[in-house]
């Protein structure tokens, strides 16, 4: 339903999350808004117009499910191989992960077609 | 643990998430991310220091819980009161709540005492 609605938008941002590391809601959603806000810093300094384009279309994002450490930096190199902006977190390891623990990956804000091509086959989170 | 931590830092964002729409993991995350990206927009306007020294730091941030609509609502009164940034997000009701749902409140990027005094007493998610 909501992949359905966000059909509609011109751009999008995808945050990919990895699954085997069970994090708590709490963690998770603190992980996946860290990497949309430097997925966007990142665009903003790649593509200036998909940030600002995305912003106004009410910054549509969804979050999808990876299986691994090795899923997660796969997508990132399809990512940037393809001109999107991209932003892996990596953290701290202060809680529930250890040090230096890849949790999530944010794609874009980027044309919606592309990141639907490379992310489509992705479950939501 | 996280919030200890959290108070080495000179600057945090706060994003509070109602507990009582039951939102899934993704959704919740999500939700957190558009605060926090809408939130920083606002510090962007607003202070503009805060926004890029809170950047500079790793960005700091945690989810806490709030029980209804209506703690959201005065939060958000009390920290404009305040004069610090502010996000309230109005859920579009696509998904899992219902259309105008306020799901959550992002405060800040801003000084962590000024944050700590008016959120400390809140759970994290």
């Amino acid at each position: 339903m909501i992949a359905l609605t966000l059909g509609a938008f011109r751009y999008k941002m995808v945050i990919a999350v990895r699954t085997d590391l069970e994090m708590g809601k709490g963690k998770a959603a603190i992980e996946v808004a860290h990497a949309a806000i430097s997925a966007l810093e990142e665009a903003r300094r790649l593509h200036h117009d998909w940030a600002d384009a995305w912003l106004n279309e009410g910054q549509p994002k969804i979050a999808v499910k990876v299986g691994s450490d090795n899923d997660l930096v796969t997508l990132n190199d399809e990512a940037i191989h393809l001109g999107l902006p991209t932003a892996l977190v990596r953290d701290k390891g202060l809680t529930q992960v250890p040090p230096d623990t890849v949790t999530c990956l944010g794609i874009g804000p980027a044309p919606a077609e592309i990141i639907d091509k490379m992310t489509g086959h992705l479950k939501l989170l």
